[in-house]
């Protein structure tokens, strides 16, 4: 029976006791829950031998940072994670307490199972899992996690930015993202850019009755309208001037080895989504679609009367709340301007329209042929037995542009989620075979990437 | 002096009384205000020697009745107006408080002062000082005046589709519009109709994550957009197959009656609306788009996130609040089942779109030649002095068709409000000179409509 066989058992009890901790970010009735949470990371740290363990008090929740940097002339890996949860709400959906872990078949059900207490977890007992069979680990680790993933990870973000000298490394390693399918060791390569913002269409200086005035009046909301349909066409085709310009198509291995990947494009299509047809430009494959090329969507509409009933109101101004996700080699600054000279051709007569820009991310990709992604499949094939697969994200996670672009590192992003975790919803799992085989697998990680 | 301009104290302090009580029929906290200012009308109603005067109890707040019926073989008048009003927030606009009367120069200020209590009070005491004067009326008047016009004005709606013999009259008298001008008497002779319902569109069985799912996943905001665009162009022309066949254009002389209104157009645009272009279909005129064409708006679209920030989310369904206003000879039910098509038509892939029709009204559109419209006229312009001119509303008032429907009579829309007099908004007001002719002209009117 080997070691990591052994502790099952108590590797089961930890998760279970910081799946306990209702560490939600977004509540803020939970800050002492949060500032437990941090304790735990931290306890957990210390007990896995690392040194200098701290929590870094910002203008949010600390960030907790522990390190062993022994291992002279080795590389150094930046262990990234977070210990905020979603909120868990609706509770009634919930088969068994959000916060009372309970394991039915070979899953552990809670919030934050998978996103991220599970997966981050994974990655302390793997160093505590070398540090105690050897004493010693074969290259540098320095964790640094947050606790505010879900609500924009603003500190993380602003120490990253100032470049602490303690956070020099070589490469960052992110445990924070899925498998594309069971028993199918998974890399994330790329994920795509974001650029967030509003679109504000007035009018009239006030609300106007559509009785009086309709047939004169200019109607913002109507103009969103508008303006969108002229920003994209009804096949999904964005119709922004040069928004596709600096899209850099994928290599045709990558693309042969998307169509490799074992997916159904009918139950993907039914049961997961529950839609007659999928959308998006015509001209691209799914995989495409999804990971390579950018969208532009509108996640909501706020103006005039939206209550039960009717009133019959032209609302003097109207918002879309609108982004574009970008793909190498986009830059989002380029993508934001794009889109308000296409929003200010777009605009029609009588209202004024302006794309105000909140937030952005850009997209990233990494080169499969960077050696510390190759110890990454090689450690994962050896412990899963199965080839692993290169795959890219279609969403952001901010934290690897920063990490690129303060820290000048890769980002290897090592999943072991699954995609039916349910992720910010009712019953979320984590897999717990996988949770037993990522630890195998990241203290495998360790000894490949020294080499 | 004459009997009119004697009584004028007291008409200011009964009005004054009147609009004290703060009859709001949208919040339930104000019942009793309602039923105080039922009863107020009713006294009002004995003092001017009405008889068999009552109230009306129903489902909602109660109808007044009262009649004088001794002319015999002369004609019947139905005397409609409202004694609830709309809510008065924002209360910190108000310059004086919304129900402590106010005379600021010629004008009285309060909610209410307008719309409807000081119009309704002038067909009141019209009758009394002919009733005072002689003894009797030159013809029959019914008096039924409602509690809920601001609420949708349910209750009488359905007391006059069960027609009671009560209420069988040649024409009805509706005091709730305005002047077209200061000095300008007017009659307004057409309004539009509506048809108002919900565009629901329906996408994925539950939220999508924009990273995660777009390019892929239909939009069903994107899709409203799209269908709206489908329905109108972006100069105003409805494109729904058929919609304008019936459309009934307004002869030449009425074009040019309404040419002849004193109007602004620019100030009309910059500084009652503060847009810098008017919209609508460019082959049409103004007084055209506003009175005798159709329209499609939209009023309200639900779905998404909408708060502050970003949230990315691709929403599982959405909604939007449509209506068309409609004019002669355009019908209520033909015009939902070809918005109905003209949706299921529009409809992108991936989605289903179903407009669900919540309400409507008939367009209206009365005869200028009708012998109760000619005696208004002349009254008008008898205590005017100057021509009375006749318009159309852009708007609805549902009981004009209901007198229609059910009774089958003409309604004659003699107003004497003013475009300025803040109808549902801060500092509502109401012409002190109109309020006094408005009374004289209503009496003559109740002799020449006898002849």
């Amino acid at each position: 029976m080997s070691y990591f066989t052994e502790n099952r058992g108590r590797y089961l009890e930890e998760l279970k006791e910081f799946l306990r901790i209702p560490s939600i970010s977004t509540l803020p009735e939970h800050k002492e829950d949060i500032r437990k949470a941090a304790r735990f990371v931290a306890d957990r740290l210390r007990q896995a031998g690392m040194e200098g363990v701290d929590l870094i008090e910002g203008e949010g929740n600390p960030l907790v940072y522990g390190e062993w940097t022994e291992a002279r002339g080795k590389p150094t890996l930046l262990l990234y994670g977070h210990y905020d949860v979603q909120p868990a709400e609706p509770l009634e959906e919930w088969v068994s307490p959000p916060f009372e872990p309970a394991i039915r078949g070979e899953n552990i059900y809670a919030r934050g199972a998978a996103d991220d207490k599970g997966l981050l977890l994974i990655l302390i007992k793997a160093v505590e899992a070398v540090m105690a069979m050897r004493g010693s680990l074969p290259l540098n680790v320095k964790f640094l996690i947050e606790g505010e993933e879900e609500v924009g990870g603003e500190h993380i973000e602003h120490y990253v930015a100032s470049k602490p000298p303690r956070l020099a490394a070589d490469a960052a390693v992110i445990c924070d993202t899925e498998m594309f399918a069971p028993e199918l060791p998974t890399l994330c390569v790329g994920l795509r850019g974001i650029v967030y913002g509003e679109l504000v269409v007035k009018g009239a200086k006030q609300d106007l009755h559509s009785g009086v005035y309709g047939g004169a009046a200019p109607n913002p909301l109507m103009a969103i309208a508008e303006i969108l349909c002229a920003l994209k066409d009804r096949e999904g085709r964005i119709l922004i001037p040069g928004f596709y310009d600096s899209v850099r198509p994928p290599a045709e291995a990558e693309r042969a080895a998307w169509a490799r990947l074992p997916f159904d494009e009918k139950k993907y299509r039914e049961e997961e989504m529950g839609v007659t047809a999928l959308t998006g430009e015509p001209e691209y494959g799914l995989f495409d679609r999804l990971w390579a090329r950018p969208t532009l969507e509108v996640h909501g509409i706020r103006g005039g009367f939206t209550g039960e009933g009717a009133k019959t109101v032209i609302p003097a101004q109207a918002l879309a709340k609108v982004s574009a996700r970008l793909v190498a080699d986009q830059r989002p600054e380029d993508a934001v301007a794009r889109i308000q000279a296409a929003v200010a051709a777009a605009c029609p007569k009588g209202v004024t329209a302006e794309f105000r820009y909140l937030h952005g991310a850009a997209p990233s990709l990494v080169n499969p042929d960077n050696r510390f992604i190759r110890a990454a499949a090689r450690a994962m094939t050896g412990v899963f037995g199965s080839e692993t697969v290169y795959v890219r994200s279609g969403g952001s996670i901010p934290i690897v542009g920063a990490f690129d672009q303060y820290l000048g590192i890769p980002s290897v992003m090592m999943g072991f989620g699954l995609p039916d975790d349910n992720l910010h919803a009712p019953n979320e799992k984590l897999y717990l075979p996988n949770f037993y085989r990522g630890i195998e697998a990241v203290a495998r990680y360790l000894d490949l990437a020294a080499q």
